[in-house]
């Protein structure tokens, strides 16, 4: 199959509607590795080694040197903002990164302007934005982001283009029926219909056009089915949702290691606390659900309960996420897991992380950019599973249960590229390295 | 292949070197599930579930009922102690299990009585048993051993014995001439050699009558060329070694994680408090060491420093072990992780597991008597690399790398199983539930 | 002063609003000890020492061997509660203490009914009561407290009456007409003022007749100008409010010590889990608000950012409480406490206290009752500050800063136990140890 | 008594036997606070208020505008090192500051030059220093140091002079013969006896010089009978030993809370992580020793076993310090404390303290240097009990229990300055708030 795989030539640029912490945190960074400042850990694309054959071969190449991925030298960075700051002020403002660091960029970084956000305040109550785009009604908005992405990939001379929705976390609320075909979907923008949010409206534009979308927030944006029609139509890979960090990124390590050992759960209470803009969003119970939604569906999926009631049957799961601004962008979990064991015997596990918001989402940009235009020179549309191991929520093919453990999916991600490179996938059997048992294996 | 597999009739007899608080919280355990009064959680053969076939199909059965495994009701306990307590008397004194759960199985437990051991307290400094095996030589010691096998087969009435190692850590050292062909190992058994331990004693007693044998501590015991040679001459499923509980269990979830998402490590201290006999014995240096250099080898394996040197390149790992008597046997670990992600920046995890030794280990002797027992009836001879899921240091086949990852170990569990039931192998890869792919897939 | 107090002769009635967990863990524990089974660890007034004297001379008798108490074989016990279970049962229940424990005591347990309560479900949304007095208006209400009292003392023939109120939070109002004076309140009290809740129904009933009365409970009770003023008419002491335990204890014994080496705060996060009956009440925001406010002042007091702005003028503090059945009264607390040291560094404190409330609490209300009727004795009526050592929100003479302070406040108790035997108080100086100074010291 | 101190007029000298991460971090902050460019947090001296009068008063001013200390601007900085760096670049080695800082007062700590240090490496086996001084005997080496002050203190053109040791823990060894007189001890020094340390030839050179001297680590230096008689003979304050930082700060200031409240304490496990050059010299068990003598003694004397044994009679204490390189000077302590409340029920207390050891420290030396001249200025000669308030091993007068409880330390502390002053001692009674009995109040 490698043949049909189209090569990465040209430039690409990588859009993000949301140009807060973590997209100033992962241009920076490209520029800072570019520039030979920094490495781009975190980045399974770049840093990630795939172990192809047998055990004994030793081959276990980094992915970029294995699949045809786009370099980091040839990306073009642009996007939206509800802020006018270029990302030289807006990462000054976000904090993540040193001030030292980003002053031997700062040239490049101010070059990068924000355009125009669309923006709707009943969906993010928290913010209050003063850059923001005015149309007629909401196809005429995403018209405009239309004309943008056109204009921004000839003024850079780009040969491809990806969106990757890195804004803040909209209210919650459930699929209806203007989201159910494209018709009725393209009629509610013409009609200003309230259940259209913005993140649809920079989706619909991007799958509009045939550009590659991944959705970085827990929003209902590109799951609905008439976005997942109009992929297919457009042959456009799409991916979501909920870049899967910190606290989540620890369960879905955690929880199938428990399940593999057999070892019961009868509670997990997850609490954060983080003081990012981030925080202030998720401060608003509506957003916070969303978000709740999105965390809780996690141990579901990975323990089974119907299929292991006796273990799995009664677990007590409660997540809260508090604001808290003394610790800004450095948000923090605790977690009190309460297992049982032989005989019913109980145990706890309590995990703390120190972490960094953006310094783990800013390499999973990276990544669904790089795979999600590799899954476009290959001719793959649609929905992208195999990318569910960067996102909490994974959206899959409809009926089809999503796989949170990050083991399986990370076991998906690589046979999926060993698949698209003509190399054998991988089982661990590994009979065939004991003598006696030869024959038997293919 | 599964027609090859015998049948499961007849008693299994599980004998066990070592009765202290593992063995005895393992026996109670059994007896207990039997009478209805506990369920053996934490045991993957009888409570955990395997997929079969593809998502879709919904074929999830528990492993028991998938393949032909011994019947818990089917099992006669046996072993050998340094003390002359009964198992009730023992499982009192490790103070693992309520005494009001013992006292519902008290005549059961009573009626297990230890055979005199062989020991040395060259290899266990901190202990002084009292109920010890005499013998000419060394050799004399192991065909006593052989003869409390074949008693105790007779006695009960037996279709099939196994032996699971459940003593105390022995001192360190390391494989040396005498352990390289049968014929020095049995001339050096003659000869008292000081390099052979009491646990090879056990162990080359058990695989010269073509008893399974599993060892569940750190100890060189079954892990020398010789007792692998002699296992494929009498056709004797054998695996090693130290069961894999607590703190490693943690560091095999974690570490997997780390690496899937290719953040970097910069240390790892690990430090353990425990009260029980496990903690005194190690309270000494030279039994330490053995225990140490068993935990410290996970992390090399799963991240491959040289394949990722500026991930892992630089790792200080430290473990430690602190004999604490008023945690008993719940002991408790605590780990601090250093990572660094995207530019290199600094995150911390810090993991507390409120565990209890026997609890966790109890199961792990269970699952390893059923499927080494099943190997047998598999004849599948020789190193059971399937079984590293278990095993803090995997014994391998020589010149390969063991795996330590419990993800890669637990996928190779159950396709192995998979594979000797003739059922499809699992690769996650998944692209045929997306329509636009099914062509291109088998 | 100690020839004033009257001995403690004849029985002493305690008696308490709210019969759940607290209160039962409370009484079973007096009986247990009572009949040698247990120890009354954590009780100050029966297992603390008080240093007298000079260092050198090594007096350090136990409090209870110094002052005049009632001896625990003199206490009988009372109560009133919404649910009809006898005390045996209502401790299984709470399932605080092991069942074999309750099993010993059972025929003494049982034999404690509760009266009737006065509950109005304005005040605690979560609960349910069924067990409930009826009665024309509050001051008919009271009056059937005040005959419950009169009639518990006569029928266990008792010499002394305590009443310590272990019921529920209620929610969050502050004090407002109805509270200001005597007259106020008992016109409120027929008129079925809104205002005024069950607890200060019974906080009037008792201090009307006498009887000393102490708050456990978050809630406006007896801290209100009415029943201040009629605790001086009547002669009566009083103490407020809300037992100090788990989090705010740790609290309280930290912030001294970083105030005390003058690091600085920026932040203090605090989260607890827990699943009895109080988690469920205080599920509830309105509820939760009241001890949300008992539990925010604590730091304000300790740290008076007016006197050290840069040390403690912008201390972010956050206090979550989460109901968490699977912990049931095993309630878990998590500190995030971020500090700053030497020219502004940053340094963090995590504090993980798994702790039992009720386990906690009820020697609080065994001390509280023995050393209010100590005070009754001793003639001290009104307010008695100096049992704000086991106080959330220590109730003080109007105009008076709270002393939060555990160490200061315990100083102030044992300095007022010192002053009423007529010892000297102590002040640590100790400079006359020193020869060289001898001279200038008295 | 106030009118007896001697102002603090003219320039203090403040000499520090090494200076490593400790002393220069001192030196570099009082720099840094001179200049405007930090605060000194952490320092009682200049950032604590003390409390005078009674509460109604609000008279709460700093300490230093209470007591004439000398003022910062007043300091001059000198030492002695085993290596040549000057302070700049021994801080930058230090890695506790960051370099920007550094960088700003670059100039003041370069012209901080050490003088050739008195070194012996059977005291510090970790250690091999190249800038030592040789001499003919012990008491040649200090002469050399009489020296060195004499010179410091006419070349810098000083008032007075101050020392604090702030070098390594050298190794454990008891006090015996050669240290009970002056006579002794001097004869000592002629013969070069191997029972004299180096910090001990650094301590006779301060105090026959009448120079206070205070020490900072848990080596046997002033606190021998010959350096106390010399301390009365000269007239010169002295104060030992163990800055109070870390791990044992906190552990004074949880204990005396658990034992304020009576809750029994079973088990203190302790154990710390760092990887500064003070890890790496406690890394030989030797040194450890010294260390682990000092930070056990702890507890014994604020739970004072023999006096409640059935609360603190079994406690099993363990600390541990592990050298662990990828922290640095971020030491970093976690302690699980076993404790029982009501009726034996067992609770666990966790403590992850994440602190910075040359931040905790630096303003100790700070205040230990102001207050021991303040000694000085006040005729104040011989042990200073009251600054144990910054000690983990205070000394005291021989036959005396020394005070851990930081809370009584600090009373101490400020009543000893109230003293000094001629204000009234606090005894926190404050029972004259309360009408009633007012009158029996002084």
């Amino acid at each position: 199959m490698s043949q049909q795989i189209r090569k990465a030539e040209g430039k690409l640029g990588i859009l993000t509607p949301g140009m807060g912490a973590v997209a100033t945190t992962f241009m920076a960074g490209v520029i800072a590795i570019n520039k030979g400042l920094a490495k781009p850990i975190g980045s399974v694309s770049q840093m990630g080694n795939i172990r192809l054959g047998k055990r004994t071969e030793n081959r276990n190449p980094l992915i970029k040197d294995f699949v045809p991925l786009a370099n980091l030298q040839d990306i073009v960075f642009g996007g939206w903002d509800l802020y006018e700051d270029n990302v030289y002020q807006a990462a000054m403002h976000a904090k993540v990164l040193d001030a030292n660091m980003l002053f031997q960029i700062k040239a490049e970084l101010e070059a990068i302007r924000p355009m125009k956000a669309v923006f709707d305040r009943t969906f993010v109550k928290n913010l209050d934005g003063t850059y923001i785009k005015t149309g007629t009604d909401k196809m005429d908005l995403a018209k405009q982001v239309m004309n943008d992405i056109e204009n921004f990939k000839e003024a850079n001379d780009l040969d491809r283009v990806v969106m990757v929705w890195c804004g803040s976390t909209e209210i919650y609320f459930e699929a209806s029926e203007v989201h159910n075909t494209i018709e009725a979907f393209e009629q509610g923008l013409k009609d200003n219909d309230p259940n259209i949010s913005p993140s649809m409206i920079y989706a619909y534009a991007a799958i509009k056009l045939g550009v590659p979308f991944a959705n970085g927030a827990p929003n209902l944006t590109c799951d609905i089915p008439a976005l997942v029609e109009l992929s297919k139509q457009t042959s456009t890979p799409i991916a979501g949702k909920d870049f899967k960090t910190g606290q989540t990124l620890m369960k879905t390590i955690l929880a199938p290691g428990l399940y593999a050992r057999a070892l019961g759960v009868s509670g997990w209470f997850s609490t954060n606390i983080l003081g990012n803009r981030d925080g202030l969003v998720l401060d608003d119970p509506d957003n916070f659900k969303t978000k709740e939604v999105s965390k809780l569906g996690v141990l579901e999926d990975i323990f089974k309960p119907e299929d292991n009631p006796e273990l799995y049957g009664d677990i007590y799961h409660k997540v809260r996420i508090n604001y808290y601004p003394p610790h800004g962008d450095n948000k923090e979990s605790w977690d009190n897991i309460d297992i049982f064991g032989w005989m019913g015997y109980q145990m706890q596990i309590k995990v703390n992380f120190l972490c960094r918001d953006s310094i783990l989402a800013a390499p999973i940009v990276l990544d669904l950019a790089l795979f999600i235009d590799l899954a476009k020179r290959a001719d793959m549309s649609g929905i992208q599973e195999w990318l569910s191991f960067y996102l909490k929520s994974p959206q899959t093919a409809e009926g089809l249960r999503p796989e949170h453990d990050i083991f399986k999916q990370l076991i998906k991600m690589q046979n999926t590229l060993r698949h698209l490179m003509g190399e054998d996938l991988i089982t661990h059997l590994g009979l065939d390295y004991y003598q006696e048992l030869v024959d038997e294996i293919l």
